[in-house]
């Protein structure tokens, strides 16, 4: 029941191990900060809902399967409209950002925030209504994207040199880092200035949130590729499709495009180490299903064995953006196999590789993820109207909550391979586990947050 | 922590208000079965899995948006495998029945149930994992589908007389219903025979479950015949686009295809009344949006504005399965809207009428629905090999649990039309409420269950 | 090797039996136009090009399937820029009009007119190249279109009195027949105004030319209501897919889609009389086909069995175009085969019914269309500029030419169903050919026009 | 009128300067071969048929933009069905080879062949109508295929092992140069066995006919390539989209696309030599293009700019089946504008390279596709059976033909860079011509052969 303040966390306990880690609020530093009656309420769409206004003391549990006498455990502030807003309509100057690769979802985020209708904002940003009436049937983004670095101190300045007051910022891991310096420095200078996460990574590698936008796009998508690795590989003699699918440091994309297509014989992940000579190894099992097959089809995900990769190379390279920048495994794979089949004179392979990255991210969302990116950045608005602030927005459970920065920041959500989603991958592509004990060890030890389905 | 059982009803308390709603169990009527460990234990694909099997006591909350001091109230028996089984592989005669209309993502539940790998069952029925290793990538059933009535003895009798030990039963709420009047038989008869449902609606308005299989492919395609409709009514002098879609009693595709499309505006639902004539009826409104824009577009869900059509036609028939047969309201609102603005010299329009309910319901499923129509699938057969019966497998806050029968034919998931997200859809189409404030009373007073996004 | 001139006839003859059937000319009724260098030839990407204006004495031919000694027979003009223009590129006012239906492909050919770099005509109208840029990645048509009879003197009025000196006419038959008329009109009044007609029908019922815009579009669309009927009969006992496609006088889209799909068991068209009762018609072979394959496809085409429908509706009607208004032949055909199998005990019918006519006119055009309309276009601009006026651009043999107006008036291209293509049809779909032996006669001794491919 | 011989050829001459370039025919080398009534005339489908039968003199011309007194030309004989056949059905033992890389509407051919309805041939091949009933829905070929020399000798004994009397060989260039090889060994011994060509290239590099099966399957898939980077280079900042197709002589898919899509600003192709540096080369055009517009889309054919890469490896090798291994010019490519603007500090750019080449080739042919695949099939086969052996089919100005080998081999179709077409796509796209005089020369004199638009 009592209330503990560590740096950045905002934490409220309760009964039974309730415990809720809230996210900070402009009244945190700013007191007395007058409030408004919520503009919604008087919107005509919204005269008939009795339902609409969240309960201020609405929380989300993060785990909920639970034993009759589990502790209730950490929860999250519930995202939507509250009875009464920190900023007034016409006072609202916001601005939006989008950084780092593309991602199917990216437009309907910024038409959602741009053109929320005139509810909360008028006149604020040349994304007006009409601006960005469409938008959202075209895959990229409107604003453009860049990598690199950014200066906090700079950024603050022009937000307070614009009369800037809320900030979104749509980007991915180390986006969400910079959103989180941002508010510290907004803080530190006491300014009405709500900052304001919005987790983008095609990967699905953001930590706690259940599934991240666009990303069942890109799996249906990458449904495309793996029907024609498979067509190639059925077609031709000892035919080998390889498709290589987004994934730097977690397999996600490449799990759930092989369950959805039933057709992959190999699904290699970043979370599940294999190796490629011997017993039990990648070259082996190539060429048993081409034996009983006549042809296999493989799936890699793009951080997938970067430690084969980089011992072959001995070298390293950084990006812009400060991620490794990786060796095209696949690129390096379909060499390595081509070679080994090369040295043995029995089975002449036919490798055809497919690089569908560019293409996934770049199409449209599909409808739930356009309904779902609507959602996420009406959550965002409301959070920024109601004062809070340094949060990322995120889907817990199937409920939109405001989650603090540091949650999503200091882990990366990743492929368990001793849980049950990936023991149904490989109960379906019948592939080896590529383990030695010693790794089994390592993961099972290993305390990874599995993805949210059964 | 005591425990109550009312007729087929099998509740557990626990502190702070935690209950749980538990399904039957083959051994509440036999006792002594004999139990077998699970034999995925010894499949190499689960060999390094050591978070596989489902704690027996593993539950999962209904609601889970809580305050600090909430009750934990209703929880759901997690679903997955168990490591005890109630039946050997080599004993384990299944049957599979399909009922209703077609819905995507059918033959991918079929082919997970009638192909899985063998781990459980073997030889058992003629759907091997080789009969059915692509059928998911077709629309429609391979198992063939039909409607009416079904006599509960002659089928039990009949699953005597060729000793079938596993029923899985496809189907929408009606089906459902057959399915619990079926384990209610078995019981009484005592046999070792465990009767599973799985819940199939293209409408998604089964209570309880978070979102039917299907949904999302339906809301997906959907999208063409609204871009269509856009197209005709844009090019046209004066043009309505009418899309009528799927939604008989809950107007949940006609809503997430709305809110996906954002080109529609008016979105006509079951749940929400309207009228056509004078002030702030629908007629108005057309040739208000005309007058602004040249043109409208218009989805109708099929059992929208009944009352007004039955009251045109003031006669009533049936169809097969019992369900009351609908008038076509697209064909009667297109009619109407015909007749009045031919009878208005001012207006001459230009009306498309599209409904293409057929061409949704026969297309494959997408990416994510077949991966989460092989967790439903796989989810229905862990359970029935642990012993438990009498169950529908749903989706519950996005984790797979086994519910009781009853709760999921007791009440129909339907469109809250006093809850944000229709006033979401209201505020994205701009149409009028149409509701009258005897209307708005009584939305407001019923305990309709709205769908869990946000 | 004379030249003689019937009304409204143009014909140039030549040895072997060669006879040009050429089309009017500015000069035939204003002598002494000046002329000017085709612009064209100082653009640079036009710079290293040799063949590209077309030699005045260019010619097609109209029957290419030819024995040693056949007389050469009808040619057209060749279509193409030449080397003199009748306007300066500062001079052209033109105008674009689209009649009727939509069809794949009109905003391509409304982009490329419009849009035409600017090579001939500079700010003539506000379809300016920036403003069409992206037209033809939409569905539709952005100059929207109307029904409805038109007042040649007022039209001819207008072009006067706007300045306009280019007239763009894309529409069906009767648009064409209008267009001919205006360019009466703008002879009678010796106005120096090109009139260009460029024709479109999703029906492909226009004589002379090989294929019209927008039409393999359709068919590819229409493959996937084949698809889904196929589906659902599949799907069904005793099912029963039936679609009804475009086609009120021709059957070209029935029979292409059918010759595509292969799913097709029954194709029924205008051209092809047949009858539902007795030895031979169409129900009996619905009957047999479902107790061999247990399900049926049937396409119909819109104008199929119209004296069948008219005979049962006794009574007529007119749309506001002069077109008769056809009964849905697909609505009354499916209630009569319901009808039937409801009187017939044993045979319990479930059928499908899907109508996907709007869903396949509003779509982008595929690739293939996209070129042939930026060809048509562009030849329609090339002979406006060279003075030619008075003409249909079309593709004959697969070259773009020049007809006069009357050549595509004067008759309707059908199936014919003497002929292979038909033949074709009738052995992939195995259907009864409907024909009692007077109705042989006739269509031996008919002289259609059969589509020319083979 | 006369009659010559000269190896291989068949020329007959007729009046006004017909020749009829005809292909061999079993009686050429086989004297009194009895014949027999074609089946096809008691098969009920073709009952009605008039004009199904062809003329023994039918013919087809090559050129057909003539004047008035051009003299005819060079003609082919017209392909279908002849009143009298050298086979009888029951005798017929055909089979089918595919060779190369795959080509949507492969397995359309093969169906037809193989499923010809038993119309000519019974039981003579394990392609079954009903074994191929599906195929032509999936991409790839049923066959196989493979690259690699072959053995006349070899192939030819097992023709006569296997007693097939009809070789349907489904390959490019090299394959059709096989046929005919093969072709000449039958001759030589004497054997009734008809060797058919049906040409298969997706580059479209095919002399003579008019369009090879496939092609317009593969520029419309080539548009989803083009539209992803076009997003992908419009999102960036100085976004750089470069799309790799097929083509490795030929641009034609890169061609066609180019024109359909209008989002290109670049395309590159092997008859067309580009260079890098320096002025008018492509380094200062992607500079100029983006500082103009902030992104540009390159579309680049496999065999463009040969010369350049090759004197960057300064090194050769070829692959299996004797072509020369192209470097990849799209990596190449790639690395050289990094490399470029790395260099130049003022402009930091992004690009995104896709390879889309296995995803084209290996999807399902589209609907226009599949019907021309069926004709083809179709004209194969009535040419075997009325006895002629040692031709390609193919489509001659929209018309089906049969080519004696040596046409369609002698030389390869390609884009001819100083006609019409070329001009339309630079006109289109404004990139500059990159030719420098000499190069024009060239292209002036020589003699390509055109596509046939327009």
């Amino acid at each position: 029941m009592g209330e503990m303040r560590v740096p950045d966390q905002k934490i409220i306990e309760g009964p039974a191990g309730y415990v809720l880690e809230d996210v900070p609020h402009l009244t945190d530093y700013i007191p007395d900060l007058p409030t408004f009656p919520n503009p919604l309420q008087d919107n005509p769409a919204y005269s008939v809902v009795k339902q609409y206004f969240v309960n201020q003391d609405d929380t989300v549990p993060q785990k909920i399967v639970v034993q009759k006498t589990s502790p209730r455990g950490t929860h999250f502030r519930r995202a939507g409209p509250r009875q009464r807003v920190y900023f007034e309509s016409e006072d609202v100057h916001a601005c939006i950002v989008t950084c780092g690769g593309l991602c199917p979802g990216l437009n309907t985020v910024i038409r959602e925030i741009g053109g929320y209708k005139g509810f909360y904002a008028r006149n604020t940003i040349p994304l007006t209504p009409k601006a960005v009436n469409d938008i959202h049937k075209r895959g990229g983004t409107v604003l453009g994207t860049s990598r690199g670095g950014h200066d906090t101190i700079k950024i603050v300045d022009s937000i307070e040199d614009r009369g800037i007051n809320q900030v979104y910022i749509i980007g991915g891991d180390g986006t969400q880092k910079g959103a989180s310096a941002i508010f510290q420095e907004v803080r530190r200078r006491g300014l009405q200035v709500a900052v304001v996460g919005i987790p983008k990574t095609i990967d699905n590698d953001i930590a706690v949130i259940d599934k991240s936008f666009g990303f069942d796009t890109a799996v249906e998508e990458a449904q495309r590729a793996i029907n024609a690795a498979h067509v190639e590989a059925e077609s031709a003699e000892n035919g080998i499709g390889m498709v290589k699918l987004m994934g730097r440091y977690s397999g996600f994309i490449a799990m759930y495009a092989t369950l959805a297509s039933r057709d992959v014989d190999c699904c290699l992940i970043p979370e599940s180490p294999f190796y490629l000579e011997g017993n039990g190894g990648l070259l082996e099992y190539i060429e048993k299903r081409i034996k009983e097959n006549g042809h296999i089809v493989i799936v890699v995900a793009e951080g997938a064995g970067q430690e084969l990769v980089a011992e072959s190379m001995k070298q390293a390279e950084h990006d812009a953006s400060g991620n490794k920048l990786l060796y095209d495994v696949g690129l390096w794979l379909s060499q390595k196999i081509k070679d080994h089949f090369t040295r043995k004179q029995n089975l002449v392979i036919n490798l055809k590789y497919i690089d569908p990255t560019y293409m996934i991210r770049a199409i449209p969302s599909i409808a739930s993820d356009n309904v779902y990116c609507t959602l996420l950045a009406h959550s965002a608005i409301h959070g920024a109207m109601a004062g809070y602030t340094g949060f990322t927005v995120g889907l817990v459970n199937g409920r939109h909550t405001y989650i603090p920065f540091y949650r999503v920041t200091e882990s990366r959500n990743k492929v368990v391979i001793t849980d049950r989603m990936w023991a149904r991958l490989l109960s379906s592509t019948n592939q080896p586990s590529f383990l030695c004990s010693k790794v089994v060890e390592e993961a099972k030890t290993a305390n990874g947050t599995p993805l949210k389905v059964n």
